[in-house]
């Protein structure tokens, strides 16, 4: 019995050895805490720092001034808060105010560098940037179904598909509802893209889309669906990290990304859906829907291909930031508008926050929806162009789809 | 024309507002630096810091005392260095050798805090510990099986099963080869297991599995095949931050891991899979595999169903660490042994570093094989119980499998 414990005591030592030494952070600081009375708790040990903040979207934002090409211009960031040094060295800053449920991003700044929370595992990547995640769900609220729940899971793969546009194979990530693989059954997809410096993982690391379709479709609020997220920088093989490229540093905007060239060779990825999947291949079976760059990309997909999509969701849409002349894509908006409609889609549904840089840009588009007599749903949220606001969208919108 | 450049740019700092405010680390800092002659440096930004220090497995190991119920003994840790600080408070480390071509973690230890390195964005889970990649790929080298090329990629899923055993459904991670889907083939399948403190995630971040796996097929020199990594830890429905345990922090050694419940409910996945996946459902198509824990599974599974595995792989096998008398599973070792040869396996591979703690034991069970007449190949290694030799075990297992 001695020669089992003394084993598995080694063993345990030996397959940890290096976690162990490496124990990230070091023990005895809880990094971070939700309180029973609904504040979080930061706490950062640096027993030598000057300063230590604390920055994440937990926090109200604040106006940040800037100048680009001579153009000023403002936008909405994160605060920031310090915190203030304890016994050991172990600063500490708790909220005052009760956290509302929500999934949140933040990071430390140690004497103006910028790190993550050494004492919390988990974290999203975000162009060329780690932070801390912090998820503070509640039953009967949204972020609830941001959590993972003991519900029927849908199968979450990682596919390549030929793309001809670019010459060599890409990286799709694919949900397929709970039930499908026992089913004979066809099923409506929705494509969900993302937005400039993302790719193909962003929507279901930071958008947690895949707990929201299990959680939806579980309740009965949305219809089991084939949801299939596409990696809109044609010039990339699949995320970061995760092509050819090995472990480079990614950078925020690629080349042919918004000049055309994505929307051109979408067909060839629904065609690779249809030919792979049990799908309803056909408009009233197909939605389409994104964020920001991905919103400006569901537009205009949705107006080039009049015949592909019954429904079309833009998040934050970044409306009118390409050069029309760049891309037949992107040629004849308002004729190609009208033939939209012409065709009676199911849905166009806006989402905008109040303090988004691109609100002004999409009431004007709801403008010449108007004007035209052009049908849409709009939903206006506070706060702007981030994540917070994408989840929210992408839950409204989904339970709307193929009914 | 303006009014584009306004707009791009401020798409790109809005998208991007938070991941700019929270650029990890901050500009100028490059670490790692894969330098021409084959040396590697390290860099962290800490102008207040005493000491810096870097420890990995890129480094000489260093041997280690420890105690544990009043027994002691040793273990291999990786070696540390310390930086030395130069202008701006970087502190530098260039290693004094060539850096082999392989995948390697490693941590900065700042005044005696583990963190990350901040400039690097690559990072591994490892139980609760996060730590930095660093990967040198050379074309020639076996580490080049580690890095993603152009040829054809398998299919990378999460799958979950209806587990009877436990009462919920479990996740797996499940590799379909390049061709499968438009294939009607049927195909051989390898199970995959992890060591203690891993997941079904374990062989696809740090095993680089599924790397190994799309380049030794494309190159021919395996054949292709279903590849399924379960996950050993049956109280858990899946890794941690992907069950319903939320962003708890995960412990090292959980339930239910070595007292035979895995073993005795590993039936259900081969169902499942045999099941859902066009497979090879017979024991000349079989193959289990696993590392340290997941060897110790291994070699119970392959005892306990001798029809199953026509092949097995036992990596740096926790042999000898379980009580015999805890479950069915575990008991008449010698009987089954007997009986397992006299089902004439097609391979028994073992694969253990010389300086691993479990080496003594693999040779003791190795001895009595000999004893036995019993056939198996062994593969003897530098270093003791970590990644590095496990890829190696991985790749060199899988080339000799279903032929």
């Amino acid at each position: 019995m001695k020669r089992i414990v003394l084993l598995a005591a080694s063993l345990l030592i030996g397959v940890s050895a290096f976690a162990q030494q490496a124990l990230y952070g070091g023990p005895g600081v809880e990094s971070p805490v939700i309180n029973e009375d609904g504040t979080v708790t930061f706490r950062y040990r640096a027993p030598k720092a000057i300063k230590v903040e604390v920055t994440g979207d937990f926090l109200p934002t604040q106006k940040v001034d800037v100048e680009f090409n001579g153009q000023k211009f403002s936008y909405d960031a994160p605060g920031v808060r310090e915190l203030r040094e304890g016994p050991g060295g172990v600063w500490e800053y708790t909220t005052d105010f009760v956290v509302a449920p929500d999934l949140y991003n933040y990071t430390f700044r140690v004497d103006g560098d910028s790190v993550i929370d050494p004492h919390n595992m988990w974290v999203n990547r975000d162009v060329a940037s780690l932070t801390s995640v912090l998820l503070v769900a509640k039953a009967g609220e949204r972020s609830d179904l941001y959590a993972i729940h003991r519900v029927p899971h849908g199968t979450v793969s990682k596919v390549w598909y030929p793309s001809a546009t670019a010459g060599f194979d890409r990286r799709l990530t694919v949900y397929t509802p709970a039930g499908y693989e026992k089913s004979k059954a066809k099923y409506p997809v929705l494509y969900v893209l993302h937005g400039i410096g993302g790719d193909e993982d962003a929507w279901v690391t930071q958008g947690r889309a895949t707990q929201i379709l299990d959680n939806l479709i579980a309740s009965g609020a949305a219809k089991p669906m084939i949801v299939v997220f596409t990696n809109g920088n044609i010039s990339q093989e699949a995320a970061p990290g995760e092509n050819s490229m090995g472990y480079d540093r990614p950078t925020m905007q690629l080349p042919q990304t918004m000049e055309g060239t994505f929307e051109t060779a979408f067909p060839e990825i629904v065609k690779f859906i249809d030919g792979r999947y049990r799908t309803i291949a056909k408009k009233a079976s197909r939605a389409v829907c994104g964020l920001s760059m991905g919103g400006f990309h569901t537009l205009n997909l949705s107006l080039n291909y009049p015949d592909m999509f019954a429904y079309s969701g833009m998040f934050s849409a970044a409306i009118g930031v390409s050069d029309p002349t760049i891309s037949p894509m992107y040629m004849d908006f308002d004729a190609k508008l009208a033939k939209y409609f012409a065709g009676k889609p199911a849905l166009l549904w806006i989402g905008c926050g109040k303090t988004d840089f691109l609100y002004q840009a999409n009431k004007d588009f709801m403008k010449k929806l108007d004007d035209n007599g052009f049908k849409y749903t709009y939903m206006e949220t506070e706060g702007g162009h981030i994540w917070k606001n994408w989840r929210i969208y992408l839950s409204e919108f989904v339970p709307l789809l193929f009914k």
